[in-house]
């Protein structure tokens, strides 16, 4: 899109409080809507570059790495607030963390946003802020936006879509189809903790349990695990689906089998708890702020400390390893002793989780 | 997102005729719609990069020039189809020629697209289908995307949101604040058609006249373009908001007058007819398929016969020049010989035309 630039001493402040189609329509109410509300958040000092195009020097982008890295992903998350973050924060920490587990160094994201007639403009303000802050702590710039309004009815409040550029490490080769027998799994953390907040934000159980998104910016913490454990397999954000989808592709990609230890697991007792409740499986939870993990054996025990070093990684642990038998199943150990299959969902656990 | 790939013997054929909230859910029913619809259509032999993200050799990027391009864009044009496209055509043509208006080569998209439960999967499957025909005419790749579903009312049937990598040409320098007065103000041809063609595709009026939007990729036209007019100064698509919002643009952002002629304005009878029915000013309209160029005039008869020597700009036209008169201010010599400004849009025109 183009984004028109005013010089700042022609701002006008938004007088709607509300957001109307006008502000969609392309003319000057979109161009105040545009520069009040995300211009003057992204962009330190209000002003954007006046091209409808973000430019990066490519001599520079190598520096970082000899690849290009490039994602996208929508955000439809209900409610937009929610314990431990919102929508803007989400959109931001899953493209950021997208780029981040292939090995890349995240550098800019674009934002597109789809409002529904009627969103107050404060909402929008607040979600703007909470996407510059959450961009300022992982180090990546807004870069480049969009803005549509359609009429009231025809989205539910707003969704925003972020795209990612960053830049893959020279010699670095990660990729869910590099797994071997006798790898180890490892997460950061905690489980479920972000499907679990926002299901109790929906009130439809009004649980005592404040519940927490786990939803942060993982680049730093990557970082440091692959310092530590440089011949690293794979990394994946345990996003939709849970832990169950991204062992279930593992196991497929790279024809190995997977096993996993339920005892293992890092979980909130209250997640837990919410799960027997609800009759959900915590494998199946959605996470904002965790990756799984595959390393050759003999890094595995750095790989642990270097997490565990980090604040969003003290409680991560071991939860499995690679193995030759029954290539592209999941097993997990149960508590019990016993012994079930992790087979992929098929349907949906709970919609718009992200 | 991570898009699962499985080996092609294994992917199901979708059993549902609609799309469900399922199919949104990261299990193995959104799995089987990706593969199933937007795999097997983008990628010429129906298999992606198993990774969840797309990636680039810098160094065979840079041989395109020396600084990426990077832009995204919303679409939520309503209805999905309509005589000369639909809202996939949009989608890749829209990102394609913002990229191509900054000077850049379009390299490749992303692609996140929103779905209503209940969406047909054949309509789906028809807007992949024509994405992925627009991609190849443009000779970009569709690289990278993701899939929600929301409920039923949650979104209004499909939103897609585009966002593009390109290379900018090595010492060209086009912006909207290049602007000099002398210059000279192109457009490659007939002005207004896709407003025009969204408005009776709603069918309001069941006029008889069957107008077709512009949409089309305009990189290919912008390259020859740029080879007959080196010293071009600036491009812009003149998409929502119409010329109009273009040249108020260019004027302020380059601190100089802008002087259209009415008579010069390449438009069809039935476009203008149109908008005196209703009202509509045809300079606001939205074009699909047009660019506003600005070049010096020493290079204005050669970038003229350029663009009519292309099949998407037979009827490019000379429409007006800067001037270093009334700096910031567009006015239009009407074709009763008086004068009247132009000005921004305010507003809204008309809704989800994109």
């Amino acid at each position: 899109m183009n984004i028109p630039v005013l010089p700042p001493t022609r701002r006008r402040p938004l007088s709607h409080k509300t957001v109307t189609l006008a502000h969609g329509g392309g003319g000057s109410a979109m161009r105040d809507l545009i520069d009040d509300v995300f211009l003057a958040t992204f962009s330190g000092d209000g002003r954007a570059a006046p091209e409808d195009q973000a430019r990066f020097d490519l001599a520079a982008l190598m520096a970082h790495g000899d690849r290009l890295a490039f994602t996208t992903d929508g955000f439809v998350v209900d409610p937009l607030f929610f314990p431990g973050g919102d929508i803007g924060k989400l959109a931001v920490c899953g493209t950021v963390n997208d780029l981040a587990v292939g090995g890349a160094t995240p550098m800019a994201l674009s934002c597109a946003v789809i409002i529904e007639e009627g969103l107050p403009v404060e909402t929008l303000r607040q979600v703007a802020a909470s996407m510059a802050e959450t961009a300022r702590a992982a180090g990546v710039a807004i870069a480049t936006g969009d803005t549509k309004v359609v009429a009231r009815g025809a989205c539910d409040k707003l969704f925003i879509t972020t795209t990612g550029i960053g830049v893959v490490r020279r010699g670095l080769d990660v990729g869910i189809a590099r797994a071997r027998p006798g790898d180890v799994l490892l997460v950061n953390g905690l489980l479920g903790d972000h499907g679990a907040a926002i299901l109790n934000a929906r009130g439809d159980l009004a649980l005592e349990t404040a519940i927490e998104s786990d939803c942060a910016p993982l680049n730093g913490l990557i970082d440091i695990l692959i310092a530590a454990a440089p011949g690293i397999r794979m990394m994946r954000d345990a996003t939709r689906g849970g832990v169950a989808a991204v062992v279930n592709e593992l196991a497929e990609a790279s024809a190995v089998g997977v096993r996993l230890k339920e005892l293992s697991l890092p979980m909130r007792a209250e997640v837990m708890g919410f799960c027997e409740i609800l009759g959900l499986d915590p494998l199946y939870l959605a996470n904002e702020g965790k990756i799984l993990a595959v390393v050759p054996p003999e890094e595995a025990d750095a790989a642990l400390a270097a997490l565990r070093a980090h604040p969003l990684g003290r409680e991560a642990a071991i939860i499995g390893e690679v193995t030759a038998q029954r290539p592209g199943r999941v097993v997990m150990q149960t508590r019990f002793g016993g012994e079930r299959i992790v087979d992929m969902l098929v349907g949906d656990q709970l919609p718009r989780i992200c």
